[in-house]
């Protein structure tokens, strides 16, 4: 089995994905949204690209999250906050997330044979199950604004290392092993580290310490989200 | 100032390097091989594109270096080989050089301020060159066949740490983070790390272990190269 890391959704190619098990990881939020919402009870979650393709959506039976620049877009219901989501039970509704990232992914990762949402709340889960399945991997480090997202790296060196230690046959990429090294060098320093990130620095002048402090716990939840058309699931319900 | 670094030469953009310094690392093997050929020698490295382009500028004065699926090309002196190269004094001679992403990684920063080669070798001689200069930095590493090569990525971390340890109002992007933190955790490996990589196996396979063992040495040489229209020469020449 063999493990490829690519470090932005652009970077992705057909190669990267046609047949194999595809992982995206975006930590601070959306990949952190979507896990936390199935566990607070929604059914499925729908990403969308836009603001317009979410308001179509909008039934009784829905609930509008997403952000843009960090700030919940009027008239929706939350921001791309877990930890706002997760205040409330949400058993039998849907959410419907603005997400760019996560709408290109999915597009991108059409032909994989299946596509799973990781983030550090459930690293070990979401690596389990895309070992159970026996394909070779790839996890695509969802990036900020077409640049790597250190959160991203961390989270996919996690998995990485937790997959080398349960199984001797694995092949990595050169980009694996070094978000491996990473993650061992700064695995000590989470969540904190996430403050000082990129993004992490965006959602702290947004006031969103909440979010990052929540996205950097690793291995807390079980969830392990599938795309099955244009709705993610938790596997546990497929 | 600010440090930024790309993982392979394909993905520079004009925006990483107008006006800044750029520093191009291919550890395996051609920026350790021009480092090495300005040490012994050489006045001057000319890259191209081509075993062609190589044999038109063939003289007296010139020596032709290169090598294709890692073996030396027919009718040339050198493999791509530092430690063949550096078996004799080259005093006052040329070299030509075949390399892919050295010529590149030439076209694609031909706006850039100055543009460095660095190494092991003279990493720290390099990123110390780039400081002094005063200008935003970027590191670009070279790669394999459009792909990330850990060596090169953990040179690049060795020159963030080097600068980041000199300089406290260094900004650096969640890459170069990355790649710091990989190098503290995989510093201690080094030189034998590098026959595990995905370029390393390949040099292992073709009996090129010398070059690995030495390319993988750090901080022995003071040279560094500068680009000066077709030409690369010490900076200290210029």
């Amino acid at each position: 089995m063999r493990i490829l890391t690519v470090s932005t959704v652009e970077e992705i190619r057909p190669g990267h994905v046609d047949g194999r098990t595809v992982i995206v990881i975006d930590v601070l939020r959306a990949s952190s949204t979507i896990v936390t919402a199935l566990d607070s009870g929604f059914e499925f979650v729908i990403p969308v690209g836009t603001a317009t393709e979410a308001f179509a959506l909008h039934s009784l039976n829905t609930v509008i999250a997403g952000e843009r620049h960090c700030q919940k877009i009027d008239g929706f219901d939350y921001n791309n906050s877990p930890t706002e989501l997760r205040k409330k039970d949400h058993k039998g509704k849907h959410l419907i997330l603005t997400t760019t990232n996560g709408t290109k992914a999915v597009e991108k990762a059409a032909k994989a044979d299946r596509l799973l949402i990781g983030c550090f709340l459930n690293a070990s889960a979401c690596i389990n199950a895309a070992m159970v399945h026996n394909r070779d991997i790839t996890i695509c480090c969802a990036g900020t604004r077409n640049e790597f997202a250190l959160e991203d790296g961390l989270a996919a060196g996690m998995m990485v290392h937790s997959a080398k230690k349960q199984a001797s046959y694995i092949e990595t990429c050169d980009f694996s092993d070094a978000l491996e090294a990473c993650f061992l060098q700064l695995a000590q320093r989470l969540p904190k580290l996430l403050f000082t990130t990129t993004t992490g620095k965006r959602l702290v002048q947004n006031q969103y310490t909440d979010d990052i402090q929540y996205c950097g716990q690793t291995d807390v939840l079980k969830i392990v989200p599938i795309v099955k058309g244009n709705r993610i699931l938790s596997l546990s319900d497929t």
